[in-house]
């Protein structure tokens, strides 16, 4: 266990943590040096390249965060081009079926666990290759996104999938799957049930289950069982800063 | 007068702007979009190339706001490039003679005004190669910095150097001159003093007085008679959210 | 109908469109000032990044013109990614069979009619994020690529597949299909019996016939049914212009 | 016959090459004057973006040496969009079955071979349009990688595939299948076996057996009948020879 | 003698050439095929940066072509950084006085001819350190731009500095001196008049005359006594056919 | 004394570099975690643009190396860029007065000591925006290069200006001031007593003398008296690497 964010999940702690949509590199480094216990490059729906994620891990290398990384879908190309590039963490969207579970943590272990291909060009310069292939597979944090109403219908054959350490609700989607608009949080009993079943199937299959969050619903989350909590953000607090010191300053001076 | 910036002046009203050092262009188009008189694209102390310039421009485009590109130094490379790229505003650090000032203006200027050379690629297939040169003279505002000891002293010289519409006062750097730390504001009565003394002389030769703040100083930096001011930031506001959520969020749940 | 492509269609006109191969933001914006109907950044044959696309959207913001994107390929991944960018409208290729068609929709919709990832980092900053949610799966084209004798052969099923826009004949691969050169046009009269299947089979189905072709070809395109053809072109002019100007030049001047 | 690579094979030669992962477009220049037969930017575990790949590909024109790429996997997508930018080749990471066999050479041939789409926008303003079409399903080297126990056992049906030319041993994967660290070379009984079990079928097929491997195993691989060597670097010798200098200075100075 | 472009001129020939101003890499190959004695990267008013100058230089390499780049201004170094990539050509723009003339050789030429400092990275990896050193002043072309009044009045002293090998008139800026729209040709007998005065002092001094044109103005120029003439261009003719493809097809289709 | 090239320096030790040519950040971690002391990116010479510079100083950041860069030119707006990210040294090229000298530490330096400008965006979320700008006149080490038989002559001069740390010697372009090849050692006696003459002067002025080196020529520097020797690098060993490796290939399998 050598990361912040795997420690913690093994000291039965709840991680905190950020998530990246920008292309602003600081930002990585400025929530990593913050400490949170990871830190996210969304290259889903962020705007960030690959190009701009390897800037953001050597942004993020030397301090205890855990960098991370959401690739834009479930393909084995993207996840082993973000884990050797240095990502100790792969949150993987749309994970609905165990098939779709097992293909995630293939891509994520190298054999006999999985099939992800040998060559860590990038991590191995800052860890060593050999020491890197050694602890890879212990050290890599593989997150499925249970999304879906499928994925909560089929969360015990997901979780039963071998090599699984934590799951991520994505509470917006989840949202739509229910009829729902996309929000962070709902007060529909359905959708809140929904949480429920996954942390408890999350216990029973020794997983941790973590959700899309902000600071504000921190303790909530955490109440209902959650112990990977993203609570940081750099674009939205940047645009609604630049709103409201808008408004402020309009009104103050009357301009 | 057909900048939102420069009809503001001409109107005798007070622009405020945004002010922006990172790398990610949305933060240029949400930041046009809010309402700002004018945004300022900072080559000298932000992360952004010339490249991201670009881009940023094209995310302010067709907006009203006004973009404006603080250059890196007083050199009629960097200043041409920008202007033809597409800012209408260039300010220009460490102006502290009469020359440099010339200097400055001469390099935002088509002759007989200046010796700007011609060549505006980018803008002119946003407005028209004809239109772009006819009206370029007007529309730009040239924007020298006010920002030591020595440019306080010279400034009715400085201010005497036809083709200055406005000049922004660098508050950091001329605390430094005055021997203080450099901070945006300051109980400092010499300093003060010299903030009086622009402004004067701005009066007195017709040129706007500008100053970077922030949204707590905008009234006063209004009331003592700046009339273009800074309030919005893209960098400090996200930096300063990931710690205070983290903070939030940690103390929420004793993570 | 809030797209200047959608209106065409919705009020039974042809769309024209421009196609765009080059890594030059400065021609997104050229032809979309230009005033075509649907302007495509060309993400598989063309030479640009998902980063330049993104550019090239910024630089089509606040025109008329509906920004339309060709991916590589038929993936979820990288339809979500332009999506969430600011395009409008997805052209996808090789799409062969009933099934291939369904995915497609699926990629650009969100629930229930499909299963698009919420979170449209980019484009919301432009529009705002609810009523982007709300309108998106309404405002976004989703335009199949018909380019093999396959696909004509299966027409019937794949119009059948409800949420396809327009479809998008090829004419160079449908071409290769058919034992042909891959041209723009052809003489060949099981060929143009194809493109004839095809308008026919769209008009049954209520969708929106479209295909790539030239200035020239426009009249005898829109004549076959075609109701969304793309006419201009960045790459080719410019070296055509090249070679062309070279060419008046030498033998002007004997150089 | 018109490539270095695929000269050297049709005579019966034994063609080397250089592996380049790094962001350095200059190594690739200079990898191409130096003679190597050809030289693979590697997209899958190298460092490099497609945008990189395409400079390294201006880098590389007009070279005698033959340019590939390896693919991060086996995806239209990126086959297409490397050929289209000048590929002469691509290397097709785990191929362990003749249906992924069949996949990686329909992706890599226009039809009737394959379903490869036509549009070499990059590639055809080097040598022309038509040119280009007519002899590129020749020219093109499509050549998936065996780096699976899985694949060995599969290598009679994998290579009867029609269209493939040439394979590639990926050893360090290979190894990991055997139970064996990820190294270059092995003295495992089962592991050489499986060598020349795929050189065997290669000979049986007509398919040219390549492998990676390094400047000092060159010779041995020859001997098992590999005509396909790896044996140049950009990453590891720069990196070795900055510890090596540091050393050696610090030993000279004591410092 | 060993460019092209200088050949040319040493046998008594004019010289024709392209100017690039966008950030595709492919018109500047194209441009290099097509046989243009010379090929130049607009730094000044293009919108390329220092990077993509960098790939257009590898996009040139091994062509007939002599790569020349217009920088930015008369700095060196940016001038050394250009030269360094591999441009056999430097155009200087303003240079008005036989100081600012002098400044311009010192750049372009290693000692004791002039001042650039030694260490081109770039294009020795191309044609060797020591043989780059050896020719590189004898190779590269020191190319001032005349476009003022005041240069054109002190034409003999700028002529009079040792190592110019041409000047190039920039036709607009020498207008706006003038008083004149800035255009590419004009009526006007004194502007007229200023380009035989610089050609008849280059005449006397033995350096090139050049100037910015189009392929209907070369027999003109040259007639004048020119003999380098820029008359291919890439973004002004792919915009026009844009604007030119458009009107077409609406036309042709009531679009 | 707060980096490790000072603290070398204050110790009175020899302080070893390495220099970076590349564009591949990856060869800046690496390096500055094989342990030396100082790690210059150099954008006079190299082939990186600014751009480049800040990922690598991101690559170095909390590595024990001291991160420095030698700019283009004496020019303040780059050097303050540098500094901004980061880099805690900056290398000038030819300074050959005193009053070069002087404007290149007046770039170094914030007032009183200099008229650096303050906002250190990169940096400071670094290590904290007070505790940077009240160390950094004391951290940041200003290196003026001596490189001709002017600056040579001058050096009483030059190393009277106050500031400045170090000096670089710059041996190729020495070479050539001397009228021998540009190489990095020399037999001639005027040369080796220019280099006596530069120590000499350092030491008479509490000034560590630097140079430009390789591994093999370290101790012979530092008897000399050199105490900042640069003998790792990037860009030659891997093209060295390329090329014996290929040698040796091709030797050992005749192909």
């Amino acid at each position: 266990m050598t990361t912040q964010l795997k420690d913690v999940w093994a000291n039965g702690g709840t991680a905190l943590g950020a998530w990246l949509s920008s292309r602003e590199p600081l930002f990585a480094e400025s929530a990593a040096l913050t400490g949170f216990d990871y830190v996210c490059i969304d290259l889903q729906h962020g705007l960030q390249s690959y190009e701009h994620a390897v800037t953001m891990l050597y942004a993020m290398a030397r301090t205890p965060t855990t960098p991370i990384v959401r690739v834009p879908w479930n393909e084995p190309g993207i996840i082993g081009r973000v884990l050797d590039a240095g990502a100790y963490g792969v949150v993987i969207p749309m994970v609905n079926t165990a098939a779709e579970a097992a293909a995630a943590v293939a891509s994520c272990r190298y054999g006999p666990l999985g099939s992800r291909s040998m060559g860590p060009a990038g991590v191995s310069a800052r860890v060593g290759r050999e020491g890197y292939f050694s602890t890879a597979n212990e050290k890599v944090a593989c997150i499925p996104m249970i999304e879906t109403k499928q994925a909560v219908s089929n969360i015990d054959a997901i979780l039963s999938v071998p090599g699984i350490d934590a799951i991520y609700v994505g509470p917006a989607d989840l949202s739509i799957t229910y009829g729902l608009d996309p929000n962070v949080d709902q007060d529909d009993a359905d959708w809140n049930a929904a949480l429920e079943t996954v942390v408890d199937a999350c216990t029973r299959h020794g997983v941790v289950p973590g959700i899309h969050a902000n600071a504000g619903l921190a303790a909530k989350r955490q109440a209902t069982g959650f112990r990977m909590i993203t609570v940081g953000f750099d674009l939205q607090p940047a645009m609604t800063a630049l709103r409201n010191d808008f408004k402020t300053a309009r009104e103050a001076t009357g301009a």
